[in-house]
């Protein structure tokens, strides 16, 4: 029932690579609870340990700084929503350009715990102003949580968190960055960024969806949103998603084998495809910093076209032709509303917006097919 | 370096079946993230969706009250904590033995938002008295929310969960069940039970660990703890654990496919397990009404024996033989801390308390062997 046969969505999600595929199967026959002491019960606990273990090595943390979650979502409520609750934070300074899974919590602290909540200007291209960071920080002694997403989802922006971790720093600000398009993808050292919360969705990098895990600086002590048997910690209680975690560690341990290949393989995509669309349209634009290598996800080239009346079935267009690329985030790709993200950086011009987003499994004849059908649609 | 063998501690968790092995393998190819409308995106929409009808009509619930979660620990949090922050529950009453998943929150609420908290009595065999319960719904107009498991994981009692529902419907209380014992083992059918909330972890059916879901009754409007894409009709975001949810599909019709003849077969069982250890020891006692078969879970026996000096290590030593039991539920399996479920039921006598769980894979040959070893470990 799946027509499509050209997968450009690799920001909404991956493929299962074969090495986490055999590390879940395999996994399937490790079932003993972890919690349990048996034979059974210490091999789960051991898979998990060794998983927790190469994770913090590769991130250059403590092992007791990861924590498993479901998914990228629950990592970033979890920091968040427990800074307010648990570590007196009254103030997030945050981006509209943000994540919903980061936006919507710190609306909700805002509407029903009175936190307030403070949006930094982005301005056309979807850059920060750290003087206007600084400032904030400057002027007032609410104890404040900083939230800068390193690599946007939508337009590619990378932030400089390195930067932003040193003026938190200096402010005595936490700070939590939603990594969830940049783990793996880009190394990250923990010993170095001076950062309190990162967060990881194991299917951005070709590992199942529904796990991941949030990293919080030793220091930090937050407590649990679901109570129960006190696992992870006593952070996250519930039975531990065992294949998930085994799926997790084998495409953690793949993307970071090869991340400077595939860093320059497909930013020589993107060069072909900023390259084959301009020859094409001359009046495409690229949202944010997409278009420049270096400052954006290599995985990400986000173009606007002038709206003309006639494109806005274009992605249902790209899907019959078994194309699958998104407009915006996977939550409304394909959908024809707006892109909060888009609409926060260019309110006034409304364009259509085509996602493109590569990865591990991208060929040169997809990319080519892709530019062929881009001619073919919108070619005036 | 698991040298276990023979696994009773099928209540801590099961191992995975082969159908539902299969189906996990199969949706590792089902790849696209269900948020999006291209191709991709709507098989695994498809995918879930399918799922979520196939339950329900079992449980003949609408598809639209079953909301996937990360499993038991979070579908109890999701209903409890909801009552009160969004239904305007202003008291539980609850168990002293009900799982820590249950009796967690509640006493988080308590301590944190001054809910009024009551546990009902448990008599020695782990009975309560619906009197107590009807008089207390009685008693008081603050809105209630009333939870009581289904079947328990460390005793065994079944629990008249239909009785308890015509209570709390006549009194206008909310009532959850902690089913994740009985789900899929017991016929359960949510038109005739009156009950608002049950939950469900597949791994205690020979599904994946880190999956479940919450049933909610239409009418209860709850809302989510995590914010974001707004997945599960807006009640828990987060990209949706395709994989594991094609697991606990495949796991539910397995379970519901043969349980009379399953619950039949292990009953056998727990009469041969009964006589053999009253063989060997006289003194033996079963807790709660583990050993009244037709009032307890029929996967579950719990044993106790007088404490001698000489058999706190027993379960350490069952492990060594290569048999897996636990001490009470998972989470205090092997360690030698009491369980809070005996203690509720029987405070003064000290025990040593062996926890015998059966399942699918548990054969006749080994429930002889476990009652050779328990005659060699515990015969005076
Ligand atoms: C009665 C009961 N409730 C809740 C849970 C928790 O479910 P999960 O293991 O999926 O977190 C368990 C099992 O661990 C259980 O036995
Ligand atoms: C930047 C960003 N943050 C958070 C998430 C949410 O993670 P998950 O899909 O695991 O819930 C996503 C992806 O959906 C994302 O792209």
């Amino acid at each position: 029932m799946n027509t499509n046969t050209i997968y450009l969505d690799n920001a909404a999600t991956t493929p299962i690579a074969p090495s986490v595929k055999e590390a879940m199967i395999k996994a399937m026959e490790v079932f003993g609870n972890p919690s349990s002491t048996h034979g059974y019960g210490r091999e789960s606990r051991i898979l998990i340990e060794q998983t927790r273990k190469k994770i913090a090595k590769e991130l250059n943390c403590e092992p007791g700084e990861i924590f498993f979650t479901s998914g990228g979502t629950e990592a970033d409520n979890l920091a968040i929503q427990s800074s307010v609750r648990d570590l007196g934070v009254e103030r997030i300074i945050t981006l509209p350009t943000e994540h919903h899974a980061v936006v919507y919590p710190a609306e909700h602290l805002r509407d029903r715990f009175g936190v307030e909540l403070v949006f930094l200007k982005v301005n056309e291209f979807g850059d920060i102003d750290l003087n206007e960071l600084e400032a904030l920080l400057t002027s007032s002694s609410k104890k404040t949580l900083v939230s800068v997403m390193h690599g946007n989802n939508e337009i590619g922006n990378l932030m400089d968190i390195d930067a932003i971790g040193d003026i938190c720093k200096t402010h005595e600000a936490l700070f939590h960055s939603d990594t969830v398009q940049t783990i793996g993808h880009f190394k990250i050292d923990l010993a170095v960024t001076k950062i309190d919360f990162i967060t990881c969705s194991a299917h951005k990098f070709n590992g199942p969806k529904g796990v991941g895990f949030l990293f919080a600086r030793g220091g930090v002590k937050i407590h649990p949103q679901n109570f129960g048997g006190g696992q992870e910690r006593n952070m996250r209680s519930g039975t531990e998603n065992i294949i998930g975690i085994a799926g997790l560690g084998a495409a953690f341990e793949l993307v970071c084998s090869d991340r400077e290949e595939e860093e320059t393989r497909l930013n020589g995509f993107k060069q072909d495809l900023i390259e084959g669309i301009r020859k094409v349209r001359s009046d495409a634009m690229f949202n944010g910093r997409s278009a420049d290598i270096g400052k954006s996800l290599y995985t990400v080239l986000s173009v606007a076209l002038p709206q003309d009346g006639k494109n806005d079935m274009l992605l249902f267009q790209f899907d019959m032709k078994g194309i699958a690329i998104s407009g915006g985030s996977a939550c409304n790709s394909g959908a024809q509303k707006g892109s909060h993200v888009i609409e926060s950086i260019r309110p006034d011009v409304p364009t259509q917006n085509l996602r493109i987003s590569t990865g591990r499994y991208t060929t040169t004849a997809e990319i080519q097919s892709f530019l062929e059908a881009f001619a073919e649609l919108t070619q005036q």
